[in-house]
């Protein structure tokens, strides 16, 4: 059982920087006292901040870097100048260490997962680490994984994919079985695409401790919650995640337009604020703000870059649930499960590939 | 150009059968008197209908068939015991034979679209059809291709997409060089699937007349109608239509509940009531009801299979809009441009193939 959860975070990251870390982990904190921080990036920036919020600076170190990973560089420059010195390096490098149970940044999505790659390195038989979302649904929420850490998936990786899917969410949700579901384009066995058909097989076969397959979804079921967990590649998850943010913006449009047409469009709106606001609460990104990378030696939770402080804290508060139950023993454990027996070049173990 | 609009209607088609079919297309003759319609089906049943809309009755013709293609079968199945003589297979026969300009059906899609296959045939240098959906934006409508005909898609396929898509939105937004997208899990030219990449390499070097290439858009592009045609291949645009349908029905109940768990919130809804009849007609799926096939020597209209008379006489008018100018014809002049130069399999004329 983990006592303390230490978080590593990389101060430098997101749309808003320092300001929104520093602020997101005093909230966190206020929450769940019993966390420590490290803060990676400016100190000249971050040490005022702290400063003004005693309570977090005593439980807080900071350790200074001038280099910060720029949002909009390619993964591949990113790791030219960031590695071994940035702040999301070096908030990575914790974990790493043992010196963190988790690390959090809102900074680039794509440097953060090579970042993550190069330094924790995939699980045994994991060839791509996978991000997993936090997806609102009309039943609460569900796991949606791969929301676009790598491209297509055979099989087996889909199989891998629902493991630590289900993983992540008996700790998240509290559920011995969760449901889990892939992502297809019909209901029925014999729909939608070959690797998508042949990981239902194995894991209708193999019927998993741990998770409790229900079968094809189609993208309406997600948001029903129909599943606890979503199971798709990344680039159909990617597109699926977005155009879903992309409905609930073009709707809250919408409706701010129509209420705002009329005296009495007006006069009603004042009369329901309340209602409204509980409204744009549910609807709320930053309540599911966080993705978190699976796959790697170590759990890395990426933050949203447009994230403020409320939303910052969400992922951490993520981090801090799942590192609690201790979310990477459990994907281990899981992941035993599947020998792989269909795609013999992963192999569990790798002993002999240099002979 | 088109004078009177012939229409074949599978009169059976759907979840509500001929009631719904007749009334849709009153509806859309009162609107377009240029039209006149055959109807497939039982015709002890639709008679009685017709004989109560004399107007619609004067403008029809009834051709009796036993056979009705099922909701629930496969496309196999469908043409095994539908094939020649179904209500859905009579309809498209209608436009092989000349009889009628459009057919459109609530039925089965995967037989609406496997009959049409058959009977259509291909356009030259098409393989596979697709499915076009109009999609309500921020800015209007878009049309996005394929949404489910076909799984996978090479470049020159995706760029046949863009070309026929273009085609599709000249006719129906009436604009010279509609913009177009290809979707993609980011906005730079590096990323994402090797063939989407491809197929902008070819759209940007070939510039072709009647479009207005845009680049790479993300999910959240969609409804914000950053582009006027977007393109993807049909498992992930039917998983991104699906996903969007689902969303909009989750925010729309979550409104539902919050508007009506205080006095005050309910007292509100009724001073803002009319707004939000002008909001709940603007996410109205019937209003953009209707899947355009595109790549047939022909066009056959999808109505969503729950439709109601107004939805069914939208996909009715769709089919009107894109007949009366001649769609079919616009569609053969884009594909002409595409020559295909990097797959030589599939060839625009197949002279020599047997030699």
């Amino acid at each position: 059982m983990v006592e303390k959860v230490r978080i590593a975070l990389d101060a430098m990251g997101g749309d808003h920087g320092p300001g929104v870390v520093v602020a997101g982990a005093d909230l966190a904190l206020a929450r769940h006292p019993a966390i420590e921080f490290q803060f990676f990036g400016n100190s000249s920036v971050i040490a005022p901040l702290l400063n003004a919020r005693p309570t977090l600076k005593a439980v807080s170190r900071l350790v200074h870097t001038d280099v910060a990973v720029r949002m909009e560089d390619k993964p591949s420059q990113a790791l030219r100048y960031g590695r071994w010195k940035s702040s999301m390096w070096l908030s990575i490098d914790a974990v790493k260490k043992g010196d963190a149970d988790i690390a959090v940044s809102a900074g680039n999505t794509g440097a953060l997962m090579a970042m993550s790659k190069f330094n924790l390195k995939t699980l045994p038989g994991i060839e791509r680490p996978a991000i997993a979302a936090l997806w609102p649904t009309l039943r609460g929420e569900s796991i949606v994984l791969d929301v676009g850490a790598s491209i297509g998936a055979d099989a087996d990786h889909l199989v891998d994919l629902a493991l630590m899917g289900a993983a992540t969410a008996r700790i998240l949700f509290g559920i011995d079985r969760p449901t889990v579901g892939l992502l297809n384009i019909g209901v029925e066995e014999a729909k939608g695409l070959e690797q998508v058909r042949e990981a239902a097989q194995i894991l209708r076969d193999e019927n998993f401790a741990g998770l409790d397959y229900h079968g094809f979804v189609e993208g309406d079921d997600i948001g029903r919650g129909k599943v606890d967990v979503v199971v798709t590649e990344g680039f159909t998850g990617n597109i699926a995640l977005k155009t879903a943010e992309g409905t609930a913006r073009q709707i809250g449009q919408y409706l701010r337009g129509a209420m705002s047409r009329s005296l009495s469009a007006r006069i009603g709106y004042l009369f329901a604020r309340s209602a409204f606001r509980q409204f744009r609460e549910r609807m709320d990104p930053r309540r599911a703000n966080g993705g978190v990378f699976l796959g790697l030696n170590g759990i890395v939770i990426k933050s949203h870059g447009g994230a403020d402080a409320e939303g910052f804290a969400a992922a951490i508060e993520l981090g801090h649930g799942v590192v609690h139950d201790e979310l990477l023993a459990k994907i281990r454990a899981a992941l035993s499960l599947h020998t792989k027996p269909r795609s013999q070049s992963i192999g569990p173990a790798l002993g002999g590939a240099a002979s």
